[in-house]
């Protein structure tokens, strides 16, 4: 059995770097705090035996060897970046429940045959740099490595500028080596759990996601004296659309998602109609043919809108993450250690993405769940019991040496 | 008669500073295009033989003596800041065209009795700093002179250490003086004269402005797992706000207007739900009724959005600027010149706020349009033809000549 007390310190030791005021964490990809976060991660790894690799997207590999030093290793891991208004727990219970694995392993002296491997995925939130989950996305070869250092933040600085200025650009090629099983722990991050009290989520595949940038471009003209029906006003387009459209996303089916997550209008002068207005929108299903009916229903509303307005709709999609079915075999680890320990459970599909979906191409993988509190999460009242995040740490305990050997 | 070339080419030269690739102008208040605008000003006065007063505001009064030096003046003028995406001749015209009326007297060698004056006022855009005409109107005693000098640009600059970092926070108190009479020429910034083929618009009036920041709370969560009914998703309210409202104008009167010039989510994160959004609104009515008619139809809207949406709607009023009619006098000094010269014509309501407006307040005032092409203002591509500028100044000056007496 771990030690839920040390892995709750430990969690609440990295909270710490980031805090914001009300209780939350904005420790963003590759920014000061994010080097602060993953220092102090490797430091704890050395401190538990571990050698620590990293490779050109940042991604940190912290090994523990097995008796068996050529076996491919069973890894675990998941990500320290947060969102600007962040939580405590997203990302950082799997990266922390992987090291509290291996500090009970030393701790009882227990050797597997496989080795063992943390790993700390660069840019999982997808909020700094677009897409999501693009450190385990280069490394699963979704991405070539050139995207990957190319993507650039609100101000224009680059992932692979930014690697270099915190020191986290390492030598070792982002590709992917054997691997014999891999898991990864964290917060459930939507209400499911909660409501049917259940402690683990045993986790079978994640939901699909495409994201876009729709660009709304009007003509600027004066607020006052130009008549409303000569205008190409871009806002009249974006809140048509978005009205029509999250009608139909609801109305589809209780599975389908629409947000909205980020808006600009430019120049952005009250007094004038924008020239355009940028929406950053994120579409979801679990289904194949459902992802693709939303993508077809915001195509057709956008043309509807375009005609009525006048205001021309460009929509470019930056990122398309499809519907990923977990390993079998791993899911069944999870579900027997889960058993084994009688925990409560269920089998559910990811309303997140994680970098395990990328995983998933090079490596047989599952994931385990934990309730958080209202099922909130992307936001600084994230909030999970210790109870709860120790079980989870049981079972990816179990599961890790299943697939490992003793 | 003015000198129709000596006005254009100075037109002309004002526009290259900030100039934009688009063929518009960027010479945003107080940034240091500004400065160099009213420097050129301020050099071209002097050789005019005039002498420059700059008050606290940063206004500048550049005075030609007249015969009878202790008679209030007659006072003509507008601004140089321009939208961030505006034109060569949006306030421009009117300052340029009172120095061209200083600089024919000149040539001609005619004394006034009252002195004249050329004023520009500062930040009538209210692009970078809001409320728009804060330099007329703190002048007028609309605002105190600590409000104004306290308004923050988007970076939290404000007005008064803008002033003071270009050098145009000058020491005469920021109050009104007594005045004759006083004009503003303007391009119409709207389609009606260019529709109607008359040349000159006699100013009677500005249309009433409120101006609001809405805010849309709302709580932040995760893109995926977080099912659609239980969100409280600040752009969902927005989108439904802004169609009903458009609805709600449009179909109340031809002549209301409403903009939505801003739009600014909080954190902006893609996969994240908005804390806030926040909306910079416009909304526009000749009839004082019909403005307070918009104003009620916005508050009641929000609730019913409220209620629908569970986001919270705050409506801070950030302006209000009630309908203004001008002086019957000068409004006649106008038409009468206008007659006179022989132009069409035609009396009409300014769509946009003037510097006028304030200056209204304490002083008898009226306004001199002339067309602009395809009624487009506020855009790079706006464009006024030299004869019609010119027309405008000939009658500007045969106004000033009329209420200053030879
Ligand atoms: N787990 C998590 O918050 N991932 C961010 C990627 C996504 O938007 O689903
Ligand atoms: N003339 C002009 O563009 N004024 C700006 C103030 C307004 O919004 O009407």
């Amino acid at each position: 059995r771990i030690d839920g007390t040390r892995l709750w310190d430990s969690l609440m030791e990295m909270a710490r770097i980031g805090a914001t005021p009300a209780g939350g964490c904005n420790r963003q990809a590759l920014t000061d705090e994010d080097r602060e976060g993953r220092d102090l991660f490797v430091r704890w790894c050395r401190e538990a035996g571990c050698e620590i690799r990293v490779d050109r997207m940042g991604n940190i590999f912290a090994r523990r060897p097995g008796l068996e030093s050529d076996a491919p290793p069973v890894i675990t891991g998941s990500h320290l970046d947060t969102q600007p208004t962040g939580g405590k727990f997203d990302g950082v219970y799997g990266v922390l429940a992987g090291l509290e694995v291996i500090r009970t392993l030393e701790q009882h002296g227990v050797q597997t045959r496989a080795p063992l491997e943390v790993v700390v995925w660069t840019n999982e939130e997808g909020a700094r740099f677009s897409p999501a989950m693009i450190g385990s996305g280069v490394w699963a070869g979704e991405f070539s490595l050139e995207y990957g250092h190319g993507r650039e933040d609100k101000s224009g600085r680059t992932i692979g500028a930014e690697l270099e200025r915190i020191g986290y650009r390492g030598e070792v090629p982002a590709e992917p080596f054997p691997i014999a099983a891999a898991f990864e722990a964290h917060i459930e991050q939507g209400p499911i759990l909660e409501k049917e009290e259940q402690v683990i989520g045993v986790v079978t595949g994640v939901q699909g996601i495409r994201w876009y940038d729709v660009t709304f471009h009007g003509t600027p003209c004066h607020a006052g004296p130009t008549p409303m029906e000569d205008r190409r006003d871009p806002v009249q387009a974006l809140s048509r659309l978005c009205e029509r459209l999250y009608g139909e996303v609801k109305a589809y089916s209780e599975e389908a998602r629409m947000t909205c997550g980020d808006l600009r209008a430019e120049p952005g002068s009250r007094n004038t109609v924008p020239e355009k207005v940028v929406l950053a929108l994120d579409l979801r299903h679990p289904e194949p043919e459902g992802l693709e009916h939303l993508h077809r229903a915001l195509q057709r509303v956008a043309e509807e809108v375009q005609e009525a307005t006048g205001s021309t709709i460009e929509i470019r999609e930056e990122w398309h993450s499809p519907p990923v079915a977990f390993d079998p075999q791993c899911i069944d680890a999870v579900n027997s250690a889960v058993e084994n320990l009688g925990y409560s459970h269920r089998k559910m599909v990811s309303g997140a993405g994680h970098d395990s979906v990328y995983v998933s191409r090079v490596a047989p993988v599952s994931m385990i769940f934990v309730p958080c509190a209202g099922g909130l999460s992307h936001n600084e009242a994230e909030s999970a019991e210790p109870g709860h995040l120790e079980k989870g740490c049981n079972v990816l305990l179990q599961a890790m040496l299943d697939r490992a050997g003793i």
